[in-house]
């Protein structure tokens, strides 16, 4: 059993081989087939994606790739594309008309430090580049293993996926509709949002580093699980910590969340069901985890801490 | 040689087969991998990208797929991603804090008609859908085909390409710096910016077409050379019709892109002066084809119809 300590050690460690990575992937350095790498532009995509973050993604796919004997060197580069497509939701998320957010980790939020056209264009722009990070031969010397992992990556990030999740969420809260009012999602409902505004990309990234090891079907349909399990768990965790924050910081047991018409499983089931159901499911990802050993502690730690965060 | 008929008769044979394949794209139907697709989402993509416009670049590279003997069916997938990358960066383009349009071909821009938050994310997800579509396996069976693919289309369209260049052009035209002014660019300046905002993809356009059809080094780097000159004549002929189609309408002598401070070449080499270097790139173009025969006659058409379509 991995303690908090070690977790954190090895969290910080794969976080700072992303960083190095990012930083290389985001240098002025232009790359056959580019013609010029604009410098306000690439420091705008530098401002969002460096310096920050616990690299969650990256982590699960480093971590799921080792636990399949798979090489760290192409995992970095794998899970380094995976967190230019995180980065990328967070800015466009942030821009006016989508959360209008002026603010993200104390800083400003791209459209604010920059403008809101060079924020758009980030966006495309690593959204872009992870494509291009992942399908570079140092992911894999083996192109079927890139080009599925390619495929892979578009379909948990766009319109069945993440891209989906997201313009599901606006209707959901009523704000791209003309009468502006938010609509009664079922738990069902909620659950499929979930599953690919935020579930999409965490589950990806466990099954990325079983395609990136190479591993068996069976080692990637059970990471693959297990990643199912620990986003679903993951935004559950992230629901109730929004309630239990707000009800002490406000005396009150509503969030933000909910002020806003935010459909969450704590609406629906209630803080004591929502618990229940985040153990339940953080259940599910350990048991999918049952035919790997101890080279997957460091998966299990990452469920341990970062589902059960509020405990 | 090839008449206007025949040439018209072609892209129009062509772009019809690109619209059923970015209809199927397009379609409601889950892919694996996928949860769901939303339909006010998919109603947007389809908005965009359906029903209009001539198809210029699947149609280039579909003719170079054919002029190198390669499968129709596979370049048509690969021509079609190459319009959802297109069409994304018009959706984009358009938005109120770019070029702020509320009218692209006769019809409400995606934001007028649907709303922001959607055109962005409609925008992420068409360009999410094309590099799915281009690692498909029906654009070419061999895997190592397809990741070239990718990585070529990353490279056209990111930060070093069609992305960095709508990012220049921004800074040209003053219109994301504090105090608003136009820079005043030169020669080799407005050259790359135009390389990288319309030409990038025009002339991967036809590379991409050698490469879906395993041609040789040798013609694929024709390709590209007939691509890359097509593409910067195609621009001056832009910026002429622009200038002449304003001097005529208003008995003025200076278009649009003038007073928005937009550099053209034409503003530095004046009219006579555009024209010559337009006709100068036409040759360069024509000449990148002297290796190939009667097979590139299309390819040639398409150069003499698009770029002198003043004449």
């Amino acid at each position: 059993m991995t303690d908090m300590h070690a977790f954190n050690a090895r969290l910080g460690a794969v976080a700072d081989r992303i960083e190095e990575t990012l930083d290389r992937l985001l240098s002025d350095r232009v790359l056959p087939g580019e013609i010029t790498r604009p410098t306000r532009l690439m420091g705008a995509l530098r401002y969002s994606a460096l310096g920050g973050g616990k690299r969650l993604r990256p982590f699960l796919l480093v971590e799921s790739a080792r636990a399949c004997g798979g090489e760290e060197a192409g995992a970095l580069v794998a899970g380094a594309a995976l967190e230019l497509v995180h980065c990328y939701s967070l800015v466009h998320d942030d821009l006016p008309a989508m959360d209008d957010d002026d603010m993200r980790r104390g800083r400003p939020t791209l459209h604010k430090a920059f403008d809101e056209a060079t924020a758009i264009l980030a966006g495309d722009g690593m959204l872009t580049l992870a494509f291009d990070a992942m399908a570079s031969e140092i992911v894999h010397p083996d192109p079927a293993v890139r080009i599925r992992l390619v495929a892979g990556l578009a379909r948990a990030s766009g319109v069945g996926g993440m891209v989906g999740g997201q313009a599901l969420d606006l209707e959901a809260e009523g704000r791209n509709s003309p009468d502006g009012k938010p609509l009664a999602l079922g738990e069902e409902e909620i659950r499929m949002l979930q599953a690919m505004k935020t579930g999409a990309l965490l589950a990806f990234a466990t099954e990325a580093g079983a395609i990136a090891a190479g591993a068996s079907e069976e080692k990637r349909a059970a990471l693959l699980a297990f990643g199912k399990a620990l986003g679903a768990a993951f935004q559950i965790a992230d629901d109730i910590l929004d309630v239990e924050a707000d009800a002490a910081a406000m005396g009150k047991a509503t969030g933000k969340d909910a002020d806003r018409g935010k459909a969450t499983l704590v609406g629906r089931l209630g803080l004591q069901g929502a618990k229940a159901e985040r153990d339940r499911l953080a259940r599910v990802a350990l048991e999918a985890l049952a035919g790997f050993g101890p080279e997957a502690d460091m998966l299990r730690a990452a469920l341990r801490f970062t589902v059960e965060r509020g405990h």
